[in-house]
């Protein structure tokens, strides 16, 4: 393998170009503050999510600033790092060069592709608008929205069967997303028909989980599954699986050949990587992740790396990583050192490995899994875990202590957060919900899940 | 005077409705709580918005959550009071309805109207887009996007004028939501600056407060006043009074005959009565406020009632109540009290009474200035009793902890909270921000102000 250095032109400084300020890209970028090499780091978004609470977002547990950072001021501390908010449009890999949408090219002399993942609709990307991922704030906001509206419109409702549809939401894909967006909408449902919506019969709120493979959480081992899926049922999500979605529109979902009414459809059930190959000429299927070195270089081009889930990097099974934060993080974190040691010392660093922090999925309150390979924890022990890891893992002190206090005020007096419908979601009458457009009837045939 | 009640027909529950559930409405609902009345809140909003706060969120301090609780959760433990989310399009007097907007109406024995207020254009209404007040969580998130967004242009932009045009703000209006906001802005461009965007000239920050009349904050003592201007200039806001504003477009302010190149424009200039009053039939001048009788009650119309922003209420020296949250709460509180004696005891309530409770505006960081009419109060302990009281008068517990803790927060790191640019507002190429729309240039006549 060919692994070109600049090392030799000491006076000129190397310049690092990386694309996406995810788990991984800043990770590679905070790996090369502080040193001799300029860095630029691209994003359309001018803040970081933590994705992994996007759903606490979406039902109204959470704001989301809680759960963002401007990406300027994580990297602030580091004079070398230069942030850009940008649309990227193409590389040009012969002239060393990242196009963006306002016709800027940025010359690099290494370029990290960290651009990450979108769901995966699985061709039908007209699903999009009636049932909506959870991948960016927006979304997040829109889910909330709606969930909170049906419950506007179910009770000024006269007619029972409208009142049922409102106040029934489908969930589709039973990976982790799915399973912690099921157990908090019902959650979230039971709770405001306690409190804020007493007039609404409890037996009319449904949330379904739907998933096209054999069983839910198919990454975790099976009794970890089979306690969550429990765990579901006792909260009232009706958990189907083998069972495809047929078709989604904007007023129901079809599957095993019937219709059923539904207000809130969520989609959960695939995600595929960001479309970054298409920038560098690879062929091969869409939403297919780019073929890395084990020194995570893209095959072939040798100034260009990617990381995290655009990446296809093998595990040492010789099965490509799965897409999750943690494997972002620690690519990144090991590129931006590998970088800076080809750049400024001129030697080939080790190959990656990924060391396996753990897998785990939330299921409603006091209910999580753990799985760590060779032990596993489930239950309040796993909740508490859990809770404790992501307040953990978020960016800084202050949004640490404002999660924690959120969620044991939630805890101790079982009220919701961030109930909030802003203005521009509310129609002019609520009855009228805005038209999602209307779907045509077609069979998903793929498996639906969390992994690539 | 008439003041017909229905106490003769001890078997009908009473019927109050109230329009609007702000400041007023609330106070009024709550006094109404847990009595033999029935009462339907009616608003188009889900939430109830401590607008005071609400530069906090243009200024990227606070969440939009933070300052806002959804109307069911307020009102959740009084069984006798429902919540409806609703446009109200009109009232039939005689048969005794209010219409909503999906074409139900509901029916009312007293109806109480607390629509509060909106920005005055003064006639310039295509202003509006370019010239957002802060009235909603809408418009405090446009101007938060808006802001954040010019600074990223401007650090791509490579003519010093158009960076020079990015970073200049113009605030109109001298009143205290047009000091607060002024204050916030020239606070939040110099942080930026001197921590996110070094590569921007200091120099280049501009921030304007236009006023029309002789000075700002012209409802506060004339030596506070001139402590406010002196505080603003010192951090950086340049105050012109006296100086109309001719023309707003997208991309400039005119005034003094000038064309002023800026970015970001926000409107505070005026404030007028909700349209509530076309409801009624009542003439007057597009803006104006109900007139009401010494009890709230609206002239002609034994039935209904106004109160707050949207009401004419007299003082004791015979001029109209300020437009002020304390004006609107403490009416709303008597008029549920007195509602209540006249429903159910048949007794005629003694007339409304304000009592001052103070009246204050913050201008900075340990500045703001407090008038109790008698004394007077203004800098760093001014801005301590600020604090105290805007987080006290916040809807419960848990928001009081979350505001104290991130002022707290900021006040010893000297951070910046919500610098999210949600997705949907940032354009497909950072230089191209929306056009929002040209607007003639034409003279404004009447004095902006905060009062009406």
């Amino acid at each position: 393998m060919t692994n070109p250095t600049l090392a030799e032109t000491p006076n000129k400084k190397h310049h690092v170009v990386i694309i996406g300020a995810g788990f991984g890209g800043l990770a590679c970028a905070k790996a090369l503050g502080d040193t001799e090499i300029e860095v630029t780091v691209i994003d359309r978004r001018n803040h970081n999510l933590f994705q992994p609470l996007l759903y606490q977002v979406a039902t109204a547990a959470l704001s989301p600033a809680d759960i963002s950072e401007p990406i300027r001021r994580t990297l602030a501390r580091y004079r070398n790092i230069r942030v850009v908010l940008a649309e990227v449009t193409g590389i040009d890999a012969v002239a060393q060069e990242v196009k963006l949408s306002d016709g800027i090219a940025i010359g690099y002399d290494r370029l990290v592709i960290a651009t990450g993942s979108e769901y995966n609709y699985f061709g039908h990307d007209d699903w999009r608008r009636a049932a909506p991922g959870l991948k960016s704030v927006h979304e997040a906001r829109q889910i909330r929205h709606h969930l909170l509206l049906a419950f506007e419109k179910a009770e000024r409702a006269t007619d029972d069967a409208e009142k049922r549809a409102l106040l029934t939401s489908v969930v589709i894909g039973g990976g982790p997303t799915g399973v912690e967006m099921a157990g908090a909408v019902s959650e979230l449902g039971r709770f405001m028909i306690g409190r804020d919506f007493r007039n609404l019969d409890p037996s009319f709120l449904r949330v379904i989980l739907l998933e096209a493979g054999p069983r839910i959480l198919s990454s975790f081992p099976e009794d970890l599954a089979r306690y969550a899926q429990d765990y579901l049922e006792g909260i009232g999500v009706e958990v189907l699986t083998a069972t495809p979605v047929e078709a989604i529109a904007t007023d129901h979902v079809v599957f095993n050949g019937t219709k059923l009414p539904a207000s809130c459809i969520v989609w959960g059930a695939g995600v595929k990587a960001s479309p970054a190959g298409t920038w560098l000429g690879l062929e091969g299927k869409p939403g297919a992740r780019i073929p890395v070195d084990p020194d995570l270089q893209v095959k072939d081009h040798p100034f260009i790396y990617a990381i995290g889930d655009t990446a296809a990097a093998l595990g040492p099974d010789d099965k490509p990583l799965p897409a999750l934060a943690q494997v972002a993080k620690q690519q990144g974190h090991y590129l931006g050192k590998a970088l800076c040691q080809t750049l400024t010392k001129g030697t080939k660093p080790e190959a990656f490995r990924f060391r396996n922090r753990g897998n785990t999925a939330v299921i409603g309150r006091n209910a999580a899994i753990f799985d760590f390979g060779r032990w596993q924890l489930k239950g309040r022990l796993a909740w508490l875990l859990w809770a404790i890891v992501h307040v953990y893992l978020l960016v800084n002190f202050e949004k640490r202590i404002l999660v924690s206090i959120q969620w044991i005020w939630r805890y101790l007096t079982s009220q919701r957060g961030a109930r909030l419908i802003e203005e521009d979601a509310v129609p002019s009458t609520v009855r009228d919900l805005p038209d999602r457009g209307n779907v045509e009837a077609s069979r998903l045939q793929e498996r639906s899940g969390e992994e690539m």
